[in-house]
């Protein structure tokens, strides 16, 4: 009996090309098969490492020595070696937290070496008392902590180009990352601080050399920022605004500023070179849209992607990342045959607003060539757009907030490419 | 008019010592004052990290050289440098996450180096297929992601003691950590090898030269327990069981093995030394309890605690951890007279079932001696015991399963000691 290698349908979902049922993972019936070997399955051998006494401990854990490709990536401008981007390998993690170690950055003038002792939160503008507060200060006060993601507003911009760059996930999309942020609400210090009626728009600033600075709308400010002290439980680390930095849940990172040291309450927003020359989303027709805040819900297929070669046809679990500026993630489905027929993913509980929400669905691989689309769906009801419909909106001569559908081709040798389709 | 140094009194809820109602980090109500200075608020120094483009990119990143305390501790025999428990800084941390690198860590013979691809999984023992994946067949599963403490049996057992020990949180209660970790389901694997029907346990064993192996009731193997390939994000770390672990949400540490390399279905349970020497609860009768899985309902404050001097009167938020291996904690009383009144903490939200919980209270301190003490509570009703009750039930013969209260006085000079009350 001659074996197919035709992929089986789910008819009820109309998907096609091997994608199975999310349910898959509920009631816990799977038939993998054949992905291990059951040939001199006894006995193990004693491998060199359980013959010797193992390492001692240390006071601060690194990951291993084999784990040397699990590594942010960077490009920057010659002699600036601390303006530009450092990527998260995406496509080498799984779950939704980034360890601390491999959080994106992004830096206009390098990380400072700030000293806590000796910086300071100032507190001015159309406020009725301006406080300055030290990190003892700080300390003292009620603190929240969010899972929120974090990304930059040029995340994905090579998508805008006419050919696909061949990148792989971390190279197009590795500017968003997802922590634990814990510190003060911006609200509590705005209070202490008094505001004026005439205030409605914030000014951040951040303490390195370049000055960022960017402003924010006081009902944001009010609402859920925060004065973010600790990442992931400890403190924050220098590239992510060390001694702290200010959490904007779901806004765009450029605003999220690092190196925190003063907020100036204002009648209107300041125009700061950071929001003027950059950071405005150019339209076809030569206007700017400026103040584009929220990041729109926008989903990648990590695993496989490029990089990822698959080794032969069989069962994989395909699984990704969604986000929503806008809320929760409400849904991700997936295709397998370029965006002609969908199934939906299972979400990776809990499903937080403005956090990484991790997709899987199985995938049962015919070994035939195939295109990988995720699609995601927030709890505002928008969903995803493909990259064609996002041009058609926008046009292609921005490089911000690119939130269309990325395209992974496989190959019938297994390897992943980043196409158009 | 003499400005009082009473705290006020929550008379609704019937606890004093300056203990504020929870319900102002809802509604932002707060009159810290005094914590910031208005002296000099404009302008701000440029500091000399404002002057000079910072540092440069990193393919790794640490955490800044400016907190190098906040690192693990550990004691172990001469001659034995990986054997014995590196301790989580706790007091130093905020938020649920533990950063991986400084997660603790108990090892019985050092941290193996292992080869990820020479590592294999075998399966094997009463099942109809034994089966050995590599880690390449095992990336292929379907994955699960859960944020879930682990703690070592042995995490507070000094205060079996007789004497209140003179040590700090991390010394007292560091041996509790919390990640997001991804994996694949166990029981997704043993249902490919297919077990007996005689199958009842399971033996889980390590490949480190320890050997570590204990028995697990086939119950929990198939219910929610992982193969832990993945720790907040990233490969797991050497010192957590690299390249794999298993995850037994709730229970003990020492049962959730690291470095895995060999389950076992089996009949009954193995008796081996890790659980027949160690890790039994030694009763006031000569007796032993053998195989205590749950971690009991438990809570530590973190903020204020030892090491952490409270710089005079005034408002404090009273923060700490709250667990259970039972399921999510329901509620979390704090008290500063040392257990006389109660008042309700805020926690932190998610809460989640075999995670930690952060709670939080807000503390107006008079300047008087106070004691300070939390009480958790589970879903399933249970109560944390004060440490009175707990050593009536169980002696103090023993050094595992210690989730009495502990309790820190604080004295008039803001010094916080580890005491009994």
């Amino acid at each position: 009996m001659k074996q197919t290698r035709h992929p089986p349908i789910d008819e009820d979902r109309g998907a096609a090309g091997g994608l199975l049922d999310r349910r898959i993972f509920l009631t816990g019936t799977l038939a993998a098969g054949a992905l291990s070997s059951s040939a001199g399955a006894e006995p193990l051998g004693v491998q060199s490492w359980m013959s010797v006494p193992g390492a001692p401990f240390t006071a601060y854990g690194q990951p291993s020595r084999f784990e040397d490709k699990v590594v942010r990536v960077w490009a920057n401008p010659p002699n600036a070696p601390g303006t530009g981007a450092a990527r998260t390998p995406l496509h080498r993690l799984n779950g939704m937290i980034t360890p601390n170690g491999l959080h994106f950055e992004r830096s206009h003038s390098g990380i400072p070496d700030i000293d806590p002792d000796a910086h300071r939160l100032l507190i001015h503008g159309l406020v009725k008392r301006p406080l300055v507060f030290t990190m003892e200060a700080l300390s003292r006060y009620p603190m929240e902590s969010r899972i929120a993601f974090i990304e930059c507003g040029g995340n994905g911009g090579q998508l805008y180009q006419k050919d696909p760059a061949p990148l792989d996930l971390q190279g197009l999309h590795g500017l968003v990352s997802c922590a634990e942020w814990t510190g003060i609400k911006l609200s509590t210090l705005l209070d202490e601080a008094g505001l004026e009626p005439t205030a409605k728009w914030i000014l951040a600033e951040g303490a390195d050399a370049a000055g960022m600075s960017r402003s924010v709308p006081l009902a944001k400010a009010m609402d859920d920022a925060l004065v973010a002290l600790y990442q992931n439980g400890e403190r924050v680390r220098p590239s992510n605004g060390y001694p702290m930095r200010l959490l904007l849940p779901g806004y765009e990172g450029n605003m999220q500023v690092k190196w925190l040291r003063r907020i100036k309450a204002t009648a209107g927003p300041t125009m700061t070179k950071d929001e003027t020359s950059k950071y405005t989303v150019l339209l076809p027709d030569g206007k700017s849209l400026q103040f584009v805040f929220p990041i729109e819900a926008k989903s990648v297929i990590a695993h496989p992607s490029p990089g990822l070669t698959l080794q032969g046809p069989g069962l994989y679990e395909i699984s990704g990342l969604a986000w929503s500026g806008y809320g929760k993630i409400a849904g991700v489905e997936v295709s397998a045959d370029g965006g002609k027929t969908w199934a939906p993913a299972a979400l990776q509980q809990p499903v937080l607003a403005t956090a990484l929400t991790r997709f899987r669905i199985p995938w049962r691989w015919d070994g035939a060539p195939a295109v990988l689309q995720s699609r995601a769906r927030d709890d505002s009801g928008y969903v995803q757009p493909t990259r064609a419909e996002l041009i058609a909106r926008r046009g292609s001569k921005t490089i911000y907030h690119f939130n269309g559908i990325t395209s992974w081709s496989v190959a019938e040798s297994g390897e992943v490419k980043h196409v158009y389709a």
